[in-house]
């Protein structure tokens, strides 16, 4: 820990009769202004330079059963400013050293008529805000109830952006491009069904983290951070003034957060760069939450591992072992007895040779989905009681498999599917840890198919994050990593609870023939920002009709996107999602995927423009070598830097992964080209790079001993 | 086990087109109707030798998203009857042997065009009717949601009604004596609010058991059995028809029931008799559940307790610790550094004067509530981690005391509230019952004061029902007792899990202050029918201002009401409830309290009106001895009786509590005296009872050693 400095910068500045208050940032750049407005209304704004960022927008709560309400006829009672910086050092991440730099402003506002005050606290850095309300002890607001969140995020213009449908219940969306004017328009277009749970808050509400690009060349990312016993956010575009608005998810009676005094809002979040690659960069999501709470962290490492999942996904495998019943229940039907339909994945002899690929290709896990009973009548029937997460179907030998797997030095991962039954889940959730540390599994994919059980609540709901939130803390207990899929979208809690080791959160590989191309330059300036995504790369049979004759689906990407993907799509928890037999068909580009790392030294966001193109450079942990990846959208593109990251001096052997002169993501997927270059960090890259495609290069350091 | 015996004894009569099945109760004096009337309509009607008791009415679903619903279109699949006559002894009760004895008929109802079946099951006992609805496993019927259940009661008259409001949260109202037609009138006036969790339905929906006098002299009870993972019934008035419908309690989005195929509902129970004990007689709601599921039930003991409560309910103690702090945060507030108000009732001094008060008298355990940290914050501001179950006040030294207490052959009892927070209760329960064993508790005391957190549920949902349920089984499997407070009302679940061996789901003698007079001779019609309750009977200070200065309430009651009620009120939990110093006051008369039994080997209903008057006799499990109680409502009763049921030839001393001449419910509570005579079963006995008074006598059996 560096020390901490603290010091002054305050600027009080004369402003409708009532007070401005200036924060700058630590190098200058952003000004953050807040003004307590006529009838005592907060404010703030932020500035970049000469350039508004967000104009004068409101601050506060509207609340249930209170003639006040968090709105106005504030007073300024105090104003607290202070510097931090520390470096800190991650479990896993982008980069082993992240810097948390910013000035602090905190404000605290007084009702003096109710006799209660709200505290502002706002977290300036060089490369964006963050703030958050806070509600200290005091004796007249002990608890309250939330009507809604009003914050504003006014905008300076019609910018650009990169958004989702607001829905209370799923992320599973391709994006939309558009102008902020155009939004409410395009809103029933933009709403694709392709979740069974579903709840679209509509008119003109959109997801975060929002992307958002002005036209004067300013890039802006709205988002939150530490979403603790709170509702997920939404904003809310008032068209006519050009602003967003905090709307929060409600709870199963339209309450939008039950809060105590003391506690703390999660932090609101504004990247701001002048360069798309700027808002890669930063790191404000994850220093605004707290510093890790688990104190021995030796248990938890990046993993790359394959799994029976895909033939399920896209091959039309099963998850579950009969079609004897019309339904199941557990304790009570007997599967000793049951006639197996035959196409049920998770048996053991298909698990072996999920192993036996691991093990070969240098893999740590397998994870094995359908395991367990209750697959027949598990989801949308409002079915509670759907699993006991310790029951394997017969086929499957939990014992002798997981020996199996350790014998040759991988793990398997364990899968908990809930149904969104969330209280059957918290009632077998200590059984179902005992049971994983009994066989010696320590990681967990969660799923949250469908609607929650009991009915009510939704995904996103205070509830429901409380919920996640439990699951992970539980978990750390046991040391368990856990990998949530459906879960409230990640904001930054991996920092606190590196365990959180993956999230899913938005439409993964598993639907890249139903997104927009561009999907995936998209995703790392939107659902990344909170923290990692278990995206699934690596699929090789793009063709979806070569696997299941009844899926006449193509993924938009080649090969060579899906090897970009295990760089630009930072996760340490990365799936190679293909069929054993699909990689074993190329295995000069399948190459790419054992040699890249899961976990970095350092991390050179080299271009990037939303939706068209993004390439990154990242150095393996410990190790020094160095792996590029980029991706296009849309439109073709030229990739073009110069290797100035390697070490000075040094020489590397680079493997080029890329497209070949007939690549073409529609029609020729399969096809690529491998070269080999020796570099070193004078050396310059030219690439040209089809729509929806993407390229790779391995940068191994040439020692005497020639290590590759 | 008796045999069970097989016979046939259907009859076949033709009605509209239709058909129609009757069955006969053993005895043959009930008579039960099912006919299939037009449309496919499946209706019953129930008479007693020429009187008709229900009148035809409907049975079945109206279905949520479901074009046919069950309702209608019907044709009779087939139909199976038999006879069952059984004998068997409950862990615990009002009497040693229950014969279980009826004729049972199974209809199995088809919807041709749906592919769709469900069975009602008929069971005729000679007091009365149980039936249910069943949905075997099949094809086209899997989980389906219930809009609502549509069976009917319909009457024969404008009956007499004794009632209390329908409520999805609370039972705790006094009842109001009227006619049917008379309901939707006074409903207004029958909600008097004392509970902060109430949910009224209105209109004219009353709650089970729902108690009903004829004109022409018949006794009717309405209610259910067997309420399992199903929403709580209640009975909606069409007053225009004098029908009775069933109307469920909604989950949080309004529906009536998630159903799984195969499933069953609930027992609905029709009681009915030519004099009013019997329907105090009947067994029907114990026999219509499922025998005990416990293999080991040595650990399940009746239990007179006293108990650190009344104190804070009439004496203004507290069972928080401090007013430092306008809010608490389990784990985060520091209690060692909080000042003590002083008011804490549950601290090691005055808990060790309750266990050296129950050692001295031979009381079996002692009540203390207020032993946890979280009191000062916990209900009814929708918090859910209120409290954590096993963090002690620190004047709560919770090792020493159950030390102390054991040495003296004293049990400590637990007590968690949960202030309805039933998520933060289930996720603390294993830890929380864990603590108990380890110190040495094997009872619980629970509450759900307050609405129900997360928000949404009502107490009597589906999904509450399902939780309390789970806190039984739970409860069960760590061998421990529980007494459910604010749980839904008991429909004798107690004989599957005799661990439940109280609820509250009434007003209590906490209120006695606050209910109509006569309260106490309607409850053993209506609560009880479902189980026993944790009344809390015993008090002698009847004029709360002597307690609390602040209170200037009287319970409509008299010291030997008090004494009755530990007879009349059945319960294998019987609170001593009363300070000790008021018992001390008064020690001829608690006398009566450390002499009665709380486990019976008999019960003899001697007399019995609602409202009016109520005696009964009970012979104490093992001993021979005999305990009489009569109470009395707004009426003089002069109680009279044969000592009949005393075994021939044996003489017994009778110690006799009643009323003084100058005895007053509200002037002169605790006037009483107490006489002694040697009686057999020839003799005769007459006592004049004031109006909200009682009378108690014991009965030992004179032996040459003189035992008493």
């Amino acid at each position: 820990m560096k020390n901490i400095v603290f010091f002054s910068f305050l600027v009080l500045v004369a402003f409708q009769q009532l007070f401005a208050y200036n924060l700058k940032s630590p190098n200058g750049n952003l000004i953050l202004k807040f003004t307590l407005a006529g009838n005592g209304i907060p404010t703030y704004a932020l500035s970049l330079g000469d350039k508004q960022v967000i104009e004068n927008s409101r601050l506060g709560f509207e609340l249930v059963n209170d003639d006040k309400s968090f709105l106005d006829d504030f007073e300024v009672g105090d104003i607290q400013t202070s510097s931090f910086d520390v470096t800190w050092q991650p479990v896993w991440g982008e980069e082993k050293d992240i810097r948390n730099q910013y000035n602090e402003m905190a404000v605290t506002l007084v009702q003096k008529e109710k006799n209660r005050r709200m505290l502002i606290r706002f977290r300036l850095f060089n490369d964006g805000l963050g703030f958050r309300y806070e509600f200290p002890m005091q004796k007249d607001l002990r608890h309250f109830i939330v009507k809604e969140e009003c914050t504003q995020f006014a905008m300076t213009g019609d910018h650009t952006a990169y958004w989702i449908p607001g829905d209370y219940c799923t992320q599973e969306y391709g994006y939309t491009k558009s102008k902020m004017s155009e939004i409410r328009g395009l809103m029933n277009k933009a709403v694709d069904h392709q979740n069974i749970a579903s709840k679209v808050i509509g008119e003109a509400a959109v997801q975060t983290a929002l992307m958002l690009k002005t036209d004067d060349g300013l890039y802006i990312n709205l988002h939150e951070a530490a979403l603790l016993d709170y509702p997920c956010m939404h904003l809310e575009l008032d068209s006519e003034n050009r602003t967003f608005q905090s709307h929060l998810t409600p709870d199963a009676v339209g309450f939008k957060g039950t809060l105590q005094a003391p506690g703390v809002s999660p932090w609101r979040t504004i990247i701001v760069g002048t360069e798309a690659k700027d808002i890669l960069a930063s790191r404000i999501t994850l220093n605004l939450n707290e510093p890790c709470k688990i104190q021995d962290t030796s248990w938890i490492r990046p993993t790359k591992f394959v799994g029976v999942w895909w033939e399920m996904i896209a091959g039309g495998g099963s998850w579950d072992y009969t079609s004897d019943y019309p339904t199941i229940k557990i304790g009570e039907t007997d599967y000793t007895k049951a006639k197996p339909h035959g196409n049920h994945r998770a048996n053991s002899q298909n698990v072996k040779r999920y192993i036996d690929f691991a093990a070969k290709n240098g893999f740590d896990a397998v994870l094995v989905e359908g395991w367990n009973i209750g697959w027949e009548d598990w989801v949308s029937n409002r079915k509670e009681f759907n699993f006991d997460y310790v029951t394997p179907y017969p086929d499957f030998d939990v014992k002798e498999l997981n020996e199996y797997a350790h014998s040759k030095n991988v793990k398997l991962i364990m899968h908990h599917e809930t149904g969104s039954a969330y209280r059957n889940y918290e009632r077998h959730m200590d059984e179902a840890f005992q049971f994983m540390k009994q066989y010696g599994y320590d990681a967990v994919k969660t799923g949250y198919v469908g609607p929650i059980v009991p009915l009510g609540e939704y995904h996103y709901s205070q509830p429901m994050v409380n919920h996640f939130q439990y699951v992970v803390e539980k978990a750390a207990k046991y040391r368990i990593m856990v990998d949530g899929h459906e879960a409230v979208r990640p904001t930054g809690i991996c920092r606190t609870y590196p365990n959180l080791i993956g999230n899913e959160s938005a439409r993964g590989n598993e639907f890249m023939s139903r997104v927009p191309l561009g999907h995936t330059t998209i995703l790392p300036f939107t659902r990344l920002i909170g923290g990692p995504m278990d995206f699934t790369p690596g699929i090789f049979e793009l063709d979806l009709s070569k696997i299941n004759p009844n899926r006449h689906e193509k993924m938009k990407a080649t090969i060579t996107n899906q090897l970009a993907l295990y760089v630009t799509m930072y996760s340490p928890l990365q799936m190679v999602a293909d069929y054993p037999e699909n990689y074993e068909r190329f295995p000069d580009a399948f190459q790419f995927i054992k040699d890249v790392a899961v976990d970095w030294d350092k991390s050179v966001y080299l271009e990037a423009e939303p939706y068209e193109y993004l390439t990154i450079a990242r150095k393996e942990k410990g190790s020094g070598n160095w792996f590029v990846g980029g991706t296009t959208g849309a439109q073709p593109h030229i990739a073009a830097f110069q290797f100035d990251f390697l070490d000075p001096g040094k020489k590397y052997m680079a493997t080029v992964y890329a497209d070949a002169a007939d690549t073409d993501y529609e029609n020729n997927q399969q096809a690529y080209t491998i070269r080999k270059m020796v570099v070193t960090n004078k050396s310059k890259f030219k690439q040209s790079v089809s729509i929806g495609s993407g390229f790779a290069i391995s940068l191994f350091e040439i020692t005497d001993n020639k290590k590759k």
